[in-house]
């Protein structure tokens, strides 16, 4: 763990994907089946409002996972406040199954969707805004490798506060029309998906092989 | 985490196996003890179909994890869009607890069992299909490793690709006799445990010891 | 992953490291807060039952844990019949949770006692034998290291088979004299905590330092 | 495994990190969603008690895991006793979300508050406790690496001991006075948080970057 001059932050990578990994599994735990085994295609069929929230929730934790990794391949160095603002990214991102749940419950009642939709939304919010306060710490302590430019630096800072401004604009939207915030959620995590551009995908040499086969299709 | 020419997506693997493990273990959440310790015997006895569930599903989920481990033993580099699909493949794996518990409840209440059997093997049926998907986007965008022949890749291309049928085949049997569907899918975990021929098991040198001792049982 | 000639089986480690850790932690959702906080010290009280089955269970899971270790820090090369042995190993221990829950119902209602003790003695004894299952065509198939050498393989076998003996032997006293049972089974806790003769503790250089250290005190 | 003059325990780190990414995890299962959607946002209000454990238990959690990190990262060789010394500890992190749920129970319903901080605060105290003696027992027995000088090592002795003294403070106030020992409590987490004196933060080269940026803020 030592005599090594440059080493990325492995245990706090682990924890983080250990956390979002649990996050994300137990979205299910949510989902309670059909007392009623009597009518069960009609009893699934009822949940549906869960399925959605878990799966516009689970896409999301993946979404925040694949940015996570994103931000923390160029942080060279994670000094206490960085482990401090991870682990108030990580409490965000663990809350989400209960989020996920009352949004499930009002869609499903019917009622209070308003207020689900917010609470959805901002609390994503939130996780962006610590995102992005990670990002600005970390390139104002100079905790970046040297391996990533200043264009790469500035491309995924804007990547990250444009985050930030499209779900606060959800989290509006849907204090107002609850349809419309989600619709703006759901275009987020779509867009979030999309590769950052110049953003070299998941390890592995992309100079040679990967650019070609882009190419290619 | 650079400089290395070739690298495995160790953080994908590592996720990977963090929501398969969360989503075996989790399976016994859904079996419920008794409420009355006065014939504990029984009551115990009478939860065979929680048992049943757990059982095949947690061997599924092993033997998922093996073939996601053989796969991505073979790739080199994970973009965007893999990072993507195995989010979907990881999604639905985190939803076999659910599909597992409404299998035990219709079993248990003798009612439903159709509408159960054809869930759980059509959620197995979309993991297939999803295994596929990844495996051909990665032959096709030549992210395989050098190391992996043309023989190896269609023996994996093959046997992924059987299994599609065989999901499917026992999610329509499932929808007409929910005990022939039952065993398709039991025959199904059955045969994918046995190794793929020319694989190499996990790891370590099979060149000189692992042969060996096969030849000599 | 590849070119290395002798290799651990890492992800195997790393999901048994994962189904493990989640099985104990799992365990405290089966204590269940007193529903009623105006007399909760002794609502809390009345739970005793609960944190024994909590306490006996993750300290035989903590040391399933270390034998675990002990045994694939042994093993070069896991074939398919180990994965699949493997897997049937962390079912069983993924089920401990749910076993826990029932001792813990019938020592509060003071009914069944006998049942619950047997299931889990005999559920420990199945764990038990799957390990000495594994280590045993370990080494009929000679996938063991060669850094190991026979007199320590034999202090493992030794172990492992005195084991089984044990919590069989535990089983049986549980289903005649349940508290007798209990304590036999508490009795192997214990004991299996001591470190193996021989045994170098977990990774480090026990040549120089260890040995010297426990040499002193 | 083998061959490597100097290792770190690396697989009880792993194991350790699960336990603690599961168990904070988990607090979330413990708030559950309003039963009644027409009065959301009241409803969700009255779960104030809920988040307020679950983000105090989190962050301390958050710490717990920061400060295993720095005692293990010290750490040169893990034997036996060190590993059941680890799994008492995980054994009362794993406890966490029950004391938590206790807690919120009691400030929700107005009662027993005195009850559920001194077991909280007392729950804490033990893994202070079991922290000062595993720290202890590798001074010792000279299990520590040589990169740690004697006062860095007596920065951390004096560090965890304070934390012991600090966290029975807390237990015996909560005992007299709830809110008082909460209050205590919620300023061990934000002190213990801060950097400890001549701590390197986490892996990375902190003598040319992390200074400079430190200095500059």
């Amino acid at each position: 763990m030592e005599d090594q001059p440059e080493r990325s932050p492995r245990r706090l990578e682990f924890v983080s994907d250990g956390v979002i990994a649990i996050a994300a599994t137990l979205l299910v735990l949510e989902i309670r089946p059909p007392g009623d085994s009597r009518h069960l295609l009609h009893g699934l069929g009822a949940l549906w409002p869960s399925y959605l929230a878990y799966i516009t929730t689970f896409l999301l934790i993946g979404n925040i996972w694949a940015n996570h990794h994103v931000m923390f391949d160029h942080i060279r160095h994670a000094d206490r406040a960085i482990l401090f603002l991870n682990t108030l990214l990580l409490m965000v991102i663990a809350f989400l199954p209960f989020t996920a749940s009352v949004l499930a419950d009002a869609f499903r009642d019917g009622e209070g969707e308003r207020v689900a939709v917010v609470l959805n939304a901002a609390t994503f919010t939130v996780a962006a805004v610590i995102f992005n306060i990670i990002w600005w710490y970390a390139r104002r302590r100079h905790l970046l490798r040297a391996s990533l430019d200043t264009a790469g630096a500035r491309a995924i800072t804007r990547r990250f506060g444009l985050g930030v401004i499209w779900l606060a604009v959800g989290t509006v939207a849907g204090g107002l029309i609850p349809v419309l915030g989600t619709a703006v959620i759901i275009a987020f995590i779509v867009f979030y998906w999309l590769p950052i551009s110049g953003e070299l995908g998941m390890a592995g040499p992309p100079r040679t092989a990967a650019p070609r086969g882009r190419g290619r299709t």
